[in-house]
């Protein structure tokens, strides 16, 4: 892949749109904009300062309002509602979809869904309470009610001048769903093979019904992964008794991925992947304090452990011109390997099958580049200080350290895992504290060992 | 979203496998492993030591062998090429659609290529070449020239009919291509309006020309926000001249955002995103040994700020337990401004019209973390060594290494975006350099004016 600095559109518009709001000349703002689909208004808004985001909210046309809402991270929707009166809100959300429906449903108003489940019929309100009682990363909450569904008995012809008689098929539908009498689900017809078999073929010599469908208490992660493995575009979600519920379309999969992507991403520095890039500044470092916090309780205990060795420092002030080099060394080789173990454990690529071959690798690779730069750096200490031992001394507590950094890599993550902690959050800041305070330890122990 | 440890279907059969191969039943391991979709078989392959690996492959459905070959990464891919011979490699990869076939095509000995070029029809050999010879991360590379294409002056019926005598419809078509005498893409018909159209509605009251095609030199990254913003299935790629060469389908783009998310991952730690998670020992070890010599200058750098110091240090050696703390929550709050900006720069939310506002948001945030922790700091370290004037000293540091770390965790991805290099690669390096510096030199600089 190249480089990240993609999207170059969205930057254009970007610039375009800050001159013309620096000018205040609102019409173009408002045609530029209105030419833009609600995901590309959403991005827009979230790249705008607060006083610049809220007039270009201000010219959004009122039937996209809902549309870029969903778009949106937890955040700048907070601040966008904040704009808006209750009449407004309703107008916007009522024409949404049941899934989109549910998704904002925690950020809206009381009152505004009161207001929104009365101005539904009686089928939709009850549809919406249905997604809206299943767990906020599950399938249930995913799904649109919204189905085609056909019957076995009939032919390609029923099928066919029933579609027209609907005059409207839901978006993304590129499969039927086939269901029972009960409307237990049986299995899918390809709209392709609508489109190519002959009027009078019966639906039961089309229907496919190999790929069971989606439970409906899956998590939202494991109904990502069955979409890209098996290049789904549409898929049906049923409930215990096998009751086709609803279907889970590839949009909001994409969704799936770039969040989870993100939030893999942010929360290895202790953010929220619904975080407004231009969120309050006391807001914002109220957050980020918690972060540091723990960072500085990691870095006493560094400083505690060097502290143990007050006096061998002062006997040889070396010792602490050299001690980050070791530490640093060790973070940087842990990181590597605490990646790809993260990544593995993402994928499900990492189990009691293969952790033993894995650990086993990992610490030949770090002994074998622990005694490669431990050559390096005892050399050129020795050099810099004029003092052979001391370059003996780095260079063992490198090994040792780059060895510990694998293991660390290694176990961190599973451990974590264990306790039911996200390792993509947590892993670095443990990782980092063991390979510090080894590497303070193992070098300034053997200083103290050797040295003195 | 919650933690990271799902997809545990893949985990489960992993640990099934592991069993099987170990107890060297091999019958339930090829029924295990038939009852998986290609990019399930993929994923397993790539979480298997290389011994279990090829067992495993020899099992695998030789008519799967091709897209399973598709679905991993590069450095698996050569493994499993590296079993097979030149006859089984043209056997599995001659029916794949172009676009997969052009996926592959650099990692397969010439040999094959010519052979595969040989067995396959004059306008699929061009229509190959054709593919091969974008730009790797282009729309061109990505596009399969498989494609339904409709003329305006026809009626649903016709198309219906012409369908129903094709027979097969290729995967994901969601719309068919309406285009000119001379193959000029003109815009597209839903297949959902044919089926609830009148079989005698004309295609040209049908069709779309509201979103133009994309164009083939575009970026794959571009393309694959394009998707997200409009909720595509597929869409249309067209040379200069617009005329339809071939269309893009969702699942590729799926994939581009799953390696893009990788990439973002594993660069950070220096990890290329095709790295086997069981490479060899001292393959593994050469690729990392670069990140970690690229850090040790770094390091070098800092003890060399370190050094400058000596004699202060030595009259002071609570300075040497102290300044890893300055440094480290240095580095910890400006990679929490750097991967905002890496984000928000690979969405393109980042650019002149605003990064004004971005950094000023940044400092702000930074100085009040800097003040808060400085204060929690500072009279740690006066009450740990008895010295308050060295707790004043630590927190003035604090401070300055805070703000310098917004300053930098902003300035440096814009700097690297500028001189072409990955931001996502290099930022975290680039930064932390900058916080060790700044923190130690802060800190003993300060301390050698005020306490000495």
């Amino acid at each position: 892949m190249a480089d990240a600095a993609h999207h170059d559109k969205t930057a254009r518009q970007l610039r375009l749109l800050s001159d013309a709001l620096d000018s205040g000349r609102l019409g173009p703002v408002r045609r530029l904009v209105n030419t833009l689909s609600p995901a590309e208004i959403g991005n827009l808004l979230e790249s705008l300062p607060p006083a610049k985001r809220n007039i270009v909210w201000g010219l959004v046309d009122p039937e996209d309002d809902g549309e870029v809402l969903v778009h949106v991270g937890d955040d700048v929707r907070e601040s966008l509602l904040a704009e808006m009166d209750t009449d407004e809100i309703v107008a916007a959300v009522e024409d949404l979809d049941i899934d989109d429906l549910a998704e904002l449903a925690e950020d809206l108003p009381d009152t505004v869904i009161e207001e929104v489940l009365k101005s539904m019929d009686r089928e939709n309100r009850e549809r919406l309470e249905q997604v809206l009682s299943y767990d906020e990363d599950s399938a249930g909450r995913l799904m649109n009610p919204d189905v085609i569904t056909v019957r076995t008995d009939v032919t390609v012809d029923v099928v066919l001048r029933y579609l027209r008689l609907r005059g409207e098929i839901p978006e993304h539908t590129d499969h039927l769903f086939v269901v029972s009498r009960r409307h237990q689900y049986l299995g899918r017809v390809s709209v392709a093979s609508l489109l190519t078999h002959d009027a009078s073929t019966p639906i039961n010599e089309l229907f496919n019904d190999e790929q069971p469908a989606i439970p409906v208490d899956t998590s939202a992660n494991d109904v990502a992964s069955q979409f890209s493995d098996h290049d789904w575009i549409s898929a049906p979600v049923v409930d215990n008794n096998n009751i086709l519920l609803g279907r889970i379309t590839i949009d909001d999969v994409v969704d799936i991925i770039r969040d989870h992507a993100a939030h893999q991403a942010l929360s290895a520095a202790g953010l929220d992947e619904d975080e407004d890039m231009f969120s309050p500044v006391p807001r914002a470092a109220r957050r980020r304090a918690v972060w540091l916090g723990i960072n500085l309780l990691t870095a006493f205990l560094a400083s505690w452990v060097i502290g143990r060795f007050e006096g061998t420092i002062e006997r040889l002030v070396a010792l602490a011109v050299l001690m980050p080099i070791v530490a640093s060394m060790g973070g940087v080789a842990g990181t590597q390997t605490l990646t790809l173990m993260v990544r593995g454990m993402a994928l499900g690529q990492v189990g009691m099958g293969n952790v033993g071959a894995l650990l086993n690798k990992e610490v030949m690779v770090g002994l074998l580049n622990g005694l490669a730069w431990a050559v390096v750096v005892g050399c050129v200490a020795a050099l810099w200080f004029g003092d052979w031992p001391l370059g003996g001394v780095i260079a063992a507590a490198m090994v040792i350290n780059l060895v510990t950094a694998a293991l660390a890599g290694v176990g961190v993550p599973l451990l974590l895992r264990r306790l039911r902690i996200d390792p993509a959050l947590a892993g670095g800041v443990v990782l980092t504290t063991v390979t510090d305070v080894m590497g303070f330890f193992s070098f300034l122990g053997l200083a103290t060992l050797v040295l003195l």
